[in-house]
């Protein structure tokens, strides 16, 4: 059992985002910040996680899982008031405590257990997650003293000449020792003009005490970026999304150009699939190997296998076998499960339906709550009629059916195997095996009609 | 009344530009750089607005608007020729004139404010706009004497070596105190290897005369960009996008990738609306809080309410109101007013029509020129035949009526209130309250046919 | 007849592109990497070329233009070894070689002649395509003597600290005078650690013999860029992609955004033809003046003429002619002949026909096997029913013909001059010029009964 507790601030509104949600409901690749920093707590070891909610606690606590523990913040009056919300929640047993802020989405596990490793080897009471940066314009100092220890934080805004000009900044991520956290906290004062207690207050007190205070400097800087309008939210965005897509290349994965391409933190893709530009592939999707896939596709939530070709396509909560074609202009729709070489041309919608191997659906076609044999072929225009305006039913095509074009399949209904059903005609009754079923009328023709209408040109 | 004048130089044929189009109606984010340029010079504060035309003069001043005066360059003998044209056009009560190019579109009404401010309050008889640039390599310097005051403007072409240096470069904007301006024109010479009449000359005859020219530093120096190729082209429409999306960002609006998001300059989009990839938002729009557009969609010169989602699809001169879910793949044709609620589904096209709350066309339908009613369900396939070779009649369908798969309604037809159409039917004639129209023939078996035929496999 | 010719070196597994394919075969703007070299060594003047093929060889083999000529390097032991399995393939009277790998895509004919111009006007033994670059990490480093003369070539691994320090670096393309080639190559030993024969070794033994060593510095480092992995694969893309779009824009081609737009380096653009972000143009395609093309655009093989406007569709292996309007979401198949002034809607897949002059397919339509005459009017849901379960038939639609919507014309058929279909009808027999063909059965109305059926709400 881990002995490493995690404290995330999530309490402010964040005006400056100018927006109706909290500032850690904001999503960055399709995962709100709050819970990308959650889940990365969690990955770096941290046996307990306290978010800390204010302004519109109740919203944030919603997305939250349910393991994750919330502390309620309902007067923002600074980190260190935070951090004692969320104490009193700390599990006795606990060593260490990471705190760190809800709109931090870049920072990994890995710098984190760093963080913590350092932290524990030099036997610190406080270990600061510090950046050297080229710009440090905004952030708070470190001031370290002639051995290079540190002798406390200094905030932009009280920094004078010479402290401005360093650039080693504080991340606003710490590790502590929990007793000495619950120490330290209980002194913070809020003398102060804005009268909130400040967490960094806690640098001064233990340096008095003699505690040792670390500082562990952060390889890639830009993971302790915070999130505070909606330009760093972009920003949040496309470095997420370009570390996932360096990944991505780096086993093998084809990305056409990484600029154009869009792929979700928790998405597998197998060697040689090529993704093209213009490709959204969101949520939780394993896809095989030599796959081509977009341009122009959005997949979300799907299992995909191997040498399939989707273009300019939407696929969501559904399963795809191998060597099938998909798109252009298709629409996959929750819980369809299709087989392997099975053909979905354009303009067509299957939703809630089984389609067996060899099958096509090759043009203008809705395939709603079906099951489709193998080697089905429906032709262009075909309508799975599930719905009677109170209730859906489904629709069997056996095996080695052939639909014509223009056809309604009025479900409940069912096509034997190897039935035909002709152009034109809607189906209503079961047709049995080797049949031909036809629902049509007599050609007529009215001759000179359109000279007589005057239609002629 | 305003006493500021503008003339906007855009006789040139901007050979460079590789086309059979005159220069300046090149568009830029969707709007001529000609309009760009008029619409800022208005927004600065002129009062009066006149472009000097010359190569296809005739399709240039066919986009500006009425209000806009029109002088003829037929001769293209430089920029103080120009000016020349355009002068006796100028009022009478005219105090100053801002002169200016027309392939400078990414100049802002801000900066020639500043510049005219600038103007007045140290009353120069003329005053250039400078920018401090990094590579001044062919522009015009800007030679200031040990007073720091202009001494001259040197063109590229004619600077030696220690001029070259200088990086204070003309925009080519200026501000002219009108009466100094009409003087000085009239002593331009074209002595020169070109024989054109260069504006700039007019710097040596004030200085002779002792009338002051002052100069204002553009502190955005990419907005006197001028356009003079097709990577130029490229270039500003980057810059100006960029500057839309930046500002759009400020207001709330989440775009999750500003690289590849494209919003013309006269777009309102409210707070926590969130634009994905491969979207394009043109012309006239209007667009409320909390909807999702994109990835792939295009709209142009529609309103938009609150809460919808809408994704690849394509809108057009439209009205949407709050809450509709439209796409994938649907296209709205000009003149829809699609009420709240609508559920637009894939493969559906609408024209001109009105689409009352809670209405649902799912799939693979055409809507033209039709009434649909609250709560109406269309099923898949459905056709508003609106056309009947000579004229377009429209389709009424009053409120929760359902109308089957692959119906056809022939126009003019009214579906009356509740009532049902069977799937398959062709509708010719008004259907009443909650009955049920059906247009059908019998479903017949012909036994073992396809083993028959030998299609059997 | 040329006496120049190459040795393409393309016999590496490439193992850190983690691919099943071998390296060469990886694509860049749709054409492996090793045609790439290819067609540039041709373009460069080579009239021989040998690839020399090691790792799954018989694959590339298959990719390779059956005039280049193919050696068999079983063993990967080094570039020398690879060399002298080609010599002996290399033509008597050839009196220069060219030597570069086949992973090099990026390198221009343009380069390699003005290497081969060099290495004939200073008549060297051996002549170098080196680089100067910022960093010069991994590279071989080029060592030039006090008189600036090139003393040989140092790997990275085997540079001292001085030598790391040079910024030269050897591209790895070389020229050889051939009968010295021949003879180097065969003092070439395996003596070092990997036990390989390495091509620059030869540099040594032509400095010993006196043979003169000369140097090209290339003006575009980029060009020799090798592909290892799949960034780099990525790199090389974005980089031959952004050049040949800068072509098109100085040839006078509108490309909105170059960032979002990838064409194919064969592909010809005429003046004014406007490319909107999220197209693709590929293969061999020339397309003409004034079109706008895009967003959301996919063309592959074909010749567009003037004037069309095509967006989000996609056109495979078929002529367009001027003044079109296609899309959106229009799917053009292999092997059409779409005329002028021709109108594809919505959700229109036409394939392997011909449409003429003002002919109109404006929404949700299969044409497929047609040949459609003037000014034919299709309506909304027409399907040519080209399929009979066994073999393909042809529908003829004769001009002036007006199609009803939700029809399905079975093949083969032939609606004659200006007739008539009426909405609804499944047509299978010919229909004569003028009349009106329908297929229909009476509209019944069953009254009351949504209201029985207790579906009234």
């Amino acid at each position: 059992m881990s002995r490493l507790s995690a404290i995330v601030l999530a309490a402010g509104e964040g005006t400056r985002m100018k927006s109706h949600l909290p500032k850690v409901l904001h999503k960055v690749c399709c995962k709100e910040m709050i819970n990308h920093v959650v889940d990365t707590v969690k990955a770096a070891g941290a046996g307990q996680i306290i978010v800390v909610v204010g302004h519109k606690g109740e919203m944030v606590k919603e997305v939250l899982d349910k393991e994750v523990e919330v502390a309620y913040q309902n007067k923002q009056l600074g980190t260190g008031h935070a951090v004692m919300q969320a104490l009193p929640l700390v599990r006795e047993d606990t060593e260490d405590v990471i705190v760190l802020y809800g709109d931090t989405p870049l920072v990994s596990a890995s710098t984190l257990t760093d963080l913590v490793d350092v932290h524990k080897k030099e036997n610190n009471g406080m270990t600061i997650l510090t950046a050297l940066v080229d710009d440090p314009e905004g952030y708070g100092r470190i001031i370290r003293n002639k051995e290079g220890e540190i002798a406390g934080i200094v905030e932009h805004r009280d920094a004078d000449e010479e402290q401005r000009d360093i650039n080693e900044i504080n991340s606003g991520m710490y590790c502590f020792k929990t007793r000495y956290l619950r120490e330290g906290v209980k002194q913070l004062g809020n003398d102060n003009i804005q009268g909130e207690y400040y967490l960094t207050d806690i640098v001064e007190f233990f340096r008095d005490r003699g505690i040792m205070i670390g500082g562990y400097v952060c390889t890639r800087p830009e993971e302790i970026m915070g999130v505070n309008n909606k330009r760093q939210l972009a920003d949040a965005q496309r470095t997420m999304n370009t570390l996932k897509l360096e990944r991505l290349m780096e086993e093998g994965v084809i990305i056409d150009d990484p600029d154009a391409t869009y792929i979700g933190t928790d998405v597998q893709i197998g060697m040689d699939t090529r993704i093209l530009p213009g490709t959204f592939i969101e949520g939780n999707c394993s896809i095989g190997e030599n796959n081509v896939i977009g341009p122009g596709v959005r997949i979300v939530n799907c299992r995909i296998g191997d040498e399939n070709h989707i273009q300019f396509s939407v696929l969501r909560d559904s399963d795809i076998g191998n060597g099938c074609s998909i798109g252009p202009y298709s629409h996959i729709r929750p819980n369809c499960d299709i087989k392997n070489h099975v053909r979905v041309g354009n303009f067509v919608e299957i939703k809630n339906s089984v389609i067996e191997n060899g099958a096509k659906a090759s043009h203008l076609s809705y395939v709603g709550d079906g099951d489709v044999g193998r080697d089905v072929n429906l032709g262009c225009g075909i309508v799975f009629v599930n719905y009677d305006g109170r209730e859906k039913h489904r629709t069997i095509i056996e095996d080695h059916a052939f639909i014509g074009c223009n056809v309604n399949l009025v479900a409940p209904v069912r096509v034997k195997k190897g039935a035909y059903v002709a152009a034109g005609s809607t189906i209503t009754k079961d047709i049995e095996e080797y049949s031909l079923a036809i629902e049509r009328g007599k050609q007529k023709e009215i001759k000179d009609w359109v000279r007589r209408k005057g239609f002629a040109e």
